[in-house]
Formats: C-alpha cells, sequence, structure tokens
C-alpha cells in the first residue's frame, strides 16, 4: 500500500490525492505536519515539504517526494485517466498551468491564508492580520477572473479533456475555500466548473477532511453553492 | 528558429538553455527584464517570469511558459541525450532534485542574491543589505553540503548519468557565482563536479554573457577555481 505524508489543508497533497483518486490509485493518509520540522520526517524529505509517498511493501526504494515528481510519476506507470495528454504543445500548456496553480495562486491566496488563518493560529496562537486576508480576497478575484477567460475558451482549463491543470487548480481552491477565502460573486463559469470537479468521487474524500480547530464555512462541501 | 525570452542572469532560462545546448537545439535569446513588466511580454506569460519560448515561423501556436514545462517540452520532443531517463523511479528522482534547486536554492541563495545585488543596484538603486547577503553566504556552505552529500554515493546529481538535476544545479550556482555568492572552500567534491559542468560546450555561451553595469568576479569563466 502506498502511504502519503500530509495534512488535510495542503493543497499540493490534495492535487496529488485528486490524481490518485481519478487514476485509482489506493492509498493510505499518514498525518504529517510540515510545520513540526519532525527529525524522522526530514531525514525522508530534505526540503521538509509534504506531500512524499512511500510504498509500504514494494515500489520505489526511495521516498517520491514533490507534488510535479509525483504526479508525473503515477501518470508514467498508472494508464487510466491521462491527465498530462495531447500533443507536445498540449502537454506543456497543461504544465504551465500546473506551475501557476501552485506558484501564483499558492503565493498570493492559499500561502498567505494558510498562514494567517492555519498556522498562526495553530502554532504562533496569534490573531491574522487583516491587511494580508484583504489582499488575499483582492488577489481571488483577479485568478478567478483569469479562471473565467481560460474557460470562455475551453471546456477545462488545461484545454479539451480534464486534465492536471484543473486538479491543480481546484487542490488550491478547495483549501482558499475551507479557510473562508473564496467569494464567487460574479464568477459563474469559474464556479460551474467548480461544482463540476467537486461533484467527482475523486474530490469527496477531501471535503469530508477536518482540519483540527479549523472549520470551514456552512458551504464547503455543498454543491449547489 | 526559436527565440528565448530572457535576461543573462536569469536561473530558470540558464537551466533550458543548458538543456538545448546539450540537445542540439538552435536558438536565439531575446533580452527581457520581466522587472519592467512590459505589456506585451505579459500578454505572451501572464506570470510575467522569463523563460518563455516562441517559434517564429512553426511551431505550437501557443508561447511555451515556464522552465519546467519548457524542458519537458523538447525532452519530449527531441530523442538527442535525454535529460530526464532510467526508470519511473529514477525520473522522479530527478524531478524531485529540479524542484530542489529551482525553489530551495533559488530561495535561500540565488534569490536574495538577484534581489540585494541586481535589482537593488538596476531598479532602486539602493544598496544591498549587508545581513541579507550574509544569511544567503551561510545558506551556500548548507548546499554545497547537500551536493557533496549526493556526489558520495552517485556519478551525477540525479543518478548515474547527467541529468536535469545538474543543469537545475549548474543554472543556479552559475547565477550565484556572477553575483559572488560562491566560496568553494571545503567542498572539493562539489567544486570538482562544477569545473565539469563548466567545461561543457552548451555551458560556453551562458559564461561569456555580461549583465549590464553588473561584472563577475576574476574566476567567474576559469576552469581552473
Amino acid at each position: 500500500m502506498w502511504l502519503l505524508y500530509q495534512f488535510p489543508l495542503c493543497p499540493f497533497s490534495r492535487k496529488v490525492r485528486l490524481l490518485l483518486g481519478e487514476k485509482g490509485v489506493p492509498y493510505e493518509p499518514v498525518r504529517e505536519s510540515p510545520w513540526k520540522r519532525r527529525d524522522e520526517f526530514l531525514d525522508m524529505n530534505p526540503a521538509g515539504q509534504t506531500p512524499v509517498m512511500v510504498h509500504s511493501e514494494r515500489g520505489p526504494l526511495r521516498p517520491l517526494i514533490d507534488s510535479i515528481a509525483i504526479c508525473e510519476y503515477f501518470e508514467e506507470t498508472v494508464d487510466k485517466s491521462a491527465m498530462i495528454s495531447g500533443t507536445a504543445a498540449d502537454r506543456a500548456e497543461i504544465r504551465r498551468l500546473v506551475t501557476w496553480f501552485d506558484t501564483q495562486f499558492f503565493r498570493d491566496i492559499t500561502g498567505p491564508l494558510l498562514f494567517e488563518r492555519m498556522e498562526k493560529r495553530l502554532v504562533h496562537k496569534m490573531a491574522p492580520d487583516s491587511k494580508a486576508l484583504r489582499e488575499a480576497m483582492k488577489a481571488v478575484v483577479a485568478h478567478l477572473d483569469y479562471i473565467d477567460y481560460l474557460l470562455d475558451n475551453r471546456s477545462w482549463l488545461g484545454g479539451s479533456t480534464m486534465s492536471l491543470a484543473d486538479l491543480a487548480a481546484a487542490a488550491q481552491i478547495s483549501v482558499a475555500d475551507y479557510l473562508g477565502g473564496i467569494d464567487w460573486k460574479s464568477h459563474g463559469q469559474a464556479k460551474r466548473w467548480y461544482i463540476g470537479m467537486k461533484s467527482r468521487p475523486s474530490f469527496r474524500p477531501l471535503l469530508a477532511e477536518r482540519m483540527e480547530i479549523i472549520n470551514p464555512p456552512a458551504d464547503y462541501e455543498k454543491l449547489d453553492l
């Protein structure tokens, strides 16, 4: 069995979990809090970040580390539900958008929300900074505008079929949504796409999980936003 | 002909250029200063970052954006000198290390050095912050230790053959070295590996380039450090 070291609000672990769900790869989540910098975890991954995957019986000798490397690994080894498909140019566009959500969306929205509303409360016992929260909310509008723009021209974010770009985006948005950061007002197209993502069986286990102390808004799990 | 939008000290463009050099793909560098946020460049890449590649005649309709997506594109379309090769587990290890150098090395060393010694001088007309520089120099020791550790067990950083991991590492190190950030003292193994990288034909055009106003140390181009 694959073990996946993660915590419920890690957006990069969520991206991997959505991919594993779509591909039907069974795994067992193992709770890891990277901010505790546990020695055994740092020995596995010197970068100190989730997700990390190891196989309890067979599988690669080394742990799989880094969400991009993990997604490419399962894309290469499991044929079912290809998530980086099409021509080389199509695949480049999918990978560009994965980086866009992993990096830009995370830097502007998910990262600040996790720091202000999770880490400060859980680790530092501090109140969130309202200026940082306001800036993240402003960035949400720009990012949802961009998703609307992509969906004006395509059925899915990365092209004509569902891809890792949709999973990366939904993973980040779901964490921001859990932390009360998403306002869908005047983003009907993005909202319809996200409801579609939420209805997928791969999404259900993620929506059912809770992070200690922190509760999501009432409509977090709902399919009619 | 491929056009590559970049500036001489962009470590991510350097990684792509090393890959193109190893694979024998001709390209023409086009100077772009992402900090100027030129409208036409933002229209091409909303993330506003180099490298971006376009083909002047044929090639994909959309620009290639993001250094990881670009490297995977040429790895998929050009057979010569495979740089992400081996088993799926080997390829995961190569990709993990690419992320390590792109993210951790950049965050700890290249990013701060570029900000303090290039951007502050070029854009803000300010002196560098000596505390930030000291911290980057301290991080260099830890990162060269890690490279030594990898080379204790392998011929190249990512495994038994040269890979994208070596190119990603050499790209970051070469920029840090240009900015006076690398001290090889007591890192003989890492130093020998880097001299080997510097001697490759793919590296020569990079070492010959200069960034306006900013000059590299005297031994920057030397092969006997």
